[in-house]
């Protein structure tokens, strides 16, 4: 089934404890797309570029079956540009730039060849804008993922707990869990969260691995332990790609398909890690995942006798 | 399998965001012996304690198959105390007070009838106490697993180096791993600790639950999510319980029942913390814990088809 992502498409300066990249590609929809082409086409792209952006990303995408009609290219503005330090632990991060440049005006406009899609991801940006793009569709979606962070936690509280009210399932890691939900016991954050809109919430703890929170189950997924994490950057975007791709891809919302999602999720992330940037997420083969898919079984499989 | 347990018997007083205790009874050989006197008994004792020690403590370990011909009464001394202050996140702590007090010259002796112990568990001591309790044993066990501390590691690293070399399994913390091995990825951590002595080492995460090395292969165990943790203290001992008490039980070695223990110890260690010290360990029956169990295998199962 058809999915609609929206979110940045980008360039990105990366400096981690182990290397330092130039201006490359990233953006939250980039990563989601190259990660959920694996499991769905086609992928239909909201997003805005500068004429900076390279014509051989763009291709790249369509020819993973990701439809560009919905991606304004601003030829004479430039690309939204992040640069960021990672501390040691990878969990942390400085903010080092920020150019909004074509972000800072935009407005999504959803193409009527979108309108068939059931599957939506919205990742993370503005709330006001994932919201606009959900407004434009004219028929509920079958499933609305969303990410977030606490930039807007901070800065839009009241568009984001707006839009938390349209949305299925939504995605965000521990701490910003607690930020939104004032909660430090993540069980109690989900149960806050869930009242406040979506029916499943799913906590990314990096190293740690995620949380599959709905109505009173839960679902522990583990993170493959990795010898490095070279860059954490895109993890968490490359993570609802898989998630919302394996969910497309089945069609299945049931809870035991969406512990699988998770694990598709995190699988994905793990390659994304390896390597800077997208490098890795591009160069996997469909054998690569299913093999990695069958190390988390192993990783957390467990056949115990009771006594 | 008769199983031999070195370590403390002491009070602790501890201070949570959610409570204050009195002086209670704690200790990481009270703690460990309560849990693994679920699976297995009889349990050797060796420890020491003042004339302070509540007679229906020891009465109650004996009750449990606790065996205490190997735990010294000072009469006219007190028992070790320790006080502590636990941070929100409940993975640090501030130690207020520790008095030393019998412990100051223990010299364990461990008794002929104790000879017949197959497993061994070195609870959290100075390592060349537990390095004397090994010593006094006249034939190699089948197993001997170690708990340790980042304390010892600070004051007595070429001890606890040379009774490395003679444990199977070692048992300490994320941030323990790290020091020990100067390597920040666990997975590499992992790797320069085997190669130090043991075998097979686990890593403790708290709510993020608990890791297995063992060669090249690796087991990922997650905590019961909670809403509140209450107390945390014993947890890890409560954990080496467990853990150690299904080893003996089955008395199988297998890289696969070690999985098994690993999850018994994090469903002992998930009862520990819902309630100050050893209260909610002491009341826990076999039913509870098969049924915690259970829920462990509902917590990270599912059962993908690959795609």
């Amino acid at each position: 089934m058809a999915l609609l992502v929206v979110g940045t498409m980008a360039f990105d300066a990366i400096e981690t404890p182990f290397g330092k990249s130039d201006r490359i590609i990233g953006g939250a929809a980039t990563y989601i797309a190259l990660s959920a082409s694996n499991f769905v086409q086609p992928i239909k792209q909201v997003s805005v570029v500068g004429g900076d952006f390279p014509q051989e990303e763009l291709d790249e995408l369509q020819n993973r079956g990701v439809e560009l009609g919905g991606v304004q290219i601003k030829k004479d503005q430039k690309s939204f540009f992040w640069a960021g330090r990672y501390h040691l632990d990878m969990n942390e991060r400085d903010t080092l730039d920020t150019q909004l440049n074509v972000l800072a005006d935009f407005i999504p406009v959803v193409p009527d060849s979108y309108q068939d899609c059931e599957f939506v991801m919205l990742g993370n940006l503005m709330p006001s804008i994932q919201h606009s793009v959900l407004r434009q569709l004219k028929k509920r979606p079958k499933l609305v993922v969303m990410d977030t962070m606490n930039f807007w936690m901070d800065s839009a509280m009241p568009d984001l707990k707006e839009l938390l009210k349209h949305v299925d399932v939504l995605l965000v890691n521990d701490s910003e869990a607690r930020q939104l939900s004032a909660q430090y016991s993540l069980v109690k954050a989900a149960k806050h969260i869930m009242a406040m809109g979506p029916k499943y919430l799913v906590v990314k703890k990096g190293e740690h691995g995620a949380l599959l929170f709905h109505e009173d189950k839960v679902f522990v997924a583990p993170a493959l332990p990795l010898e490095e994490v070279f860059d954490p950057t895109g993890a968490g975007d490359t993570f609802a790609g898989g998630f919302i791709g394996h969910l497309a891809s089945t069609g299945d919302l049931s809870f035991n398909n969406m512990k699988n999602a998770i694990i598709v999720g995190s699988a994905m992330a793990s390659f994304c890690v390896e390597k800077f940037g997208t490098t890795r997420i591009k160069e996997i083969s469909k054998e690569d995942i299913q093999r990695r898919i069958g190390q988390f079984a192993e990783l957390v499989n467990f056949d115990i006798k009771l006594i």
